[in-house]
């Protein structure tokens, strides 16, 4: 497939699951007449209207390859970006990473308060599993089961949560190149991982036949937080939405300070090389997934 | 049945569910060797050897009805007990209720640092709903999935999440005793009645034949809060394990402030007799969640 057509593919992709999240977001978020108004408002604050959403692409790109419902990969991919952005707003908090700027506006605590910012990341967080595991999200109840088991990994000790919480001990440690790349596994490529692999599960394709997903998620996982890395040391903040140089400042470990701006980068083009190679299996059904690997190492923000 | 006989049965399963639901953490929470060492000793910290257990005693009574086998409600117990703790760690933070002290300890924000007890609250949450749906938990996946979906219900913004919303608005707002009913239905009342209902999911009794429990839920949920909020006021802090009077002097309406001593008293009184009349229907194997009823008024702590 020429390069143009690949890249109109993505975009198309793109602009029909951001709306699409958008209305599911807006639908299932419905603020109550009642003092609990203020919290639902916060997470409509982060939840609305930003954000690449990048895991719900996935998840109806991987969704794509076994013909599952555009509409079931969408709601799933709801519940995974409402899982993301939870974990924005508690990283975000002051206690945490203490940014004031993500997306491009003020911070969940910023625009309103610490406490609820901690409560809408919490609330968002109970919120994707509700939706994974209601009927309407897949007549099987193996199947959403199995998501909420696997989603539930993929955000806690042994996923997200570690690894944010091994990323606050990057400051202080000297952490060498496998100890970065295991804490990028669990703080990004975990979630990541999931959303490719949900568009397997949604289609009961058995573990065996997941492998060459697998490998692709694990790549572009790995190729992304580079892409980050070396964002943070390039970027453009402007276009980023968010603070970027803090690494650099707080003298922390990345896949830069580790092999150079030149070797990253090499290494990040090899990874998603090397993801699209896992999908050699696959004819056109795959071409979404392989234009969102490219896009990942490409994009600007 | 004698109050003696009634009072050795709830002793005996309270001993019974306090060193399963200990050990059980202790097993299903292990420290890594790596740098989320601190994330998972601050989740032990907060969630061994301590508390009344309630909601997993409840979840073992509910599920003596119907005849579950005690090693998988201990287990689903574990599970909404992290969730409890979970709520609790964020519940005492700084930029919540602002607490030093838990279960006679330092609260893990005060014994780790900030940071720390976000990420072990989080990754607990998370944890619930790893433990819910694997299937070791029970082998009808549809089981699994309804649990899931009732316990993210519990928890999240129409739940537990959206009731702590509420009762930080209590300290600026004046709440009428239905709304504070209200906030008090979500805020304790929802993992409350999830805990019961737990045990009749379990068994697989359809929603019609868990009626009389969800009665029994709502009171009991009630009864305990009502308790609550006399111990806060009457109550001993060195038997409490944690700082009292606080509603008092955030001026906060309250079931006391709005009904005044005695007729809180008596209210309490009165739901647990109703909670109890609900069971009627059943014979000596509601015994425990009898002599639990009459525990959440009667407990010192």
């Amino acid at each position: 497939m020429a390069v143009v057509e690949s890249a109109s593919l993505l975009s198309l992709a793109q602009e029909e699951v951001a709306a699409g999240i958008d209305q599911l977001f807006d639908s299932l978020i419905a603020v109550p007449a009642d003092p609990r108004g203020r919290l639902y408002e916060a997470m409509r604050y982060a939840a609305i209207g930003g954000g690449k959403r990048l895991r719900p692409l996935l998840l109806r790109a991987a969704g794509d390859l076994f013909h599952v419902d555009r509409a079931i990969s969408l709601r799933v991919g709801a519940a995974v970006e409402a899982m993301h952005v939870y974990s924005l707003i508690h990283d975000d908090l002051p206690c945490m990473d203490d940014d004031d700027l993500r997306r491009g506006k003020p911070t969940v605590h910023k625009a309103f308060d610490d406490a609820t910012a901690v409560l809408a990341g919490d609330s968002l967080h109970a919120l994707a599993f509700e939706w994974l595991c209601d009927p309407a999200t897949h007549a099987d109840p193996f199947v959403r089961a199995e998501l909420c088991c696997e989603l539930a990994r993929a955000a806690g000790p042994a996923g997200m949560a570690g690894g944010q919480m091994m990323d606050l001990a990057a400051e202080t440690s000297d952490f060498d190149l496998p100890t970065v790349t295991r804490l990028q596994q669990l703080k990004t490529g975990a979630l990541i991982a999931f959303s490719v692999e949900a568009g397997a599960i949604l289609a009961r394709i058995p573990a065996e036949g997941r492998r060459p997903l697998r490998g692709y998620a694990r790549d572009i996982g790995l190729a992304f937080q580079i892409a980050d890395d070396i964002m943070d040391v390039e970027g453009d903040e402007a276009l980023a939405g968010k603070a970027l140089h803090k690494d650099e400042a707080a003298g922390k470990a990345t896949f830069v300070t580790l092999m150079g701006l030149e070797r990253a980068r090499e290494q990040a083009r090899l990874l998603v090389d090397q993801a699209i190679a896992h999908l050699g299996g696959f004819g056109e059904e795959a071409a979404l997934l392989r234009a969102i690997a490219r896009y990942v190492v490409e994009r600007d923000h």
